[in-house]
């Protein structure tokens, strides 16, 4: 088994990141809501796993695969979901967020995904105490 | 000129995050080099602008449109750019790298960006210090 036990120094909070400015590809006519800020409304009616705060972003300029979510916090790796569908994906959204959450570093293991998560990931980000180990000159 | 100035007291170092397992969709024979880590290795022959650190990181998992580099960095915004040719690109990334560490919050104004930045944002994640404003109850 290969989970990582969480660091029970590393309780950091997790933010779940909604970009609330997306079209996810449709015409938007009026005033009529935005999949994005949909998807966030609908979030927001729903108990938040504990430790998870949500939070609206006015675009994280993943246009082309949206709707977009992102998760961080503490130390953990940030990582970033595309193609996520303002309807049916807000609970597997959560339970990829509790996941999330119950790491120190944000890993949470391949098999413990959800499936959305394993296919639709668009970008990671190592924490910002992320330090490689110094390489040999590559001369 | 939507410029923004640089804020004194924001003088973070800037660091300009390479993904070095990255394939850019080729086959990989024996130990040859991997097009991410030609990327970084000629980054690090080149001269960095001031304040800006180079970092390799395994994967930033956007496996589909590498190469990968991420740009990050004090209360910066975070942005990622994919499609990065290790060979045609070097310089294109070390001019975009100056220009996000000459602004304090990361947002290079539109025209002021390279090209192929402007054409390859993969997504881009709020700095840790973003706190919208609150939001009416949307029921």
């Amino acid at each position: 088994m290969m989970t990582r036990a969480h660091d029970p120094e590393s309780t950091s909070e997790t933010e779940l990141l909604v970009c609330v400015k997306c079209r996810r590809g449709q015409q938007i006519h009026g005033d009529e809501r935005r999949p994005g800020q949909r998807l966030y409304d609908t979030l927001r009616t729903m108990a938040l796993p504990d430790g998870v705060r949500l939070l609206p972003v006015e675009c994280l300029q993943n246009c082309d695969h949206g709707c977009t979510v992102a998760l961080r916090g503490g130390e953990r790796w940030t990582y970033v979901y595309g193609n996520v569908d303002e309807a049916s994906h807000p609970d597997v959204i959560l339970d990829g967020a509790a996941r999330y959450h119950a790491t120190g570093d944000g890993l949470v293991p391949w098999r413990e995904r959800p499936d959305h998560f394993k296919r639709n990931c668009v970008a990671r980000i190592p924490p910002a105490t992320y330090h490689p180990a110094p390489e040999a000159d590559p001369t």
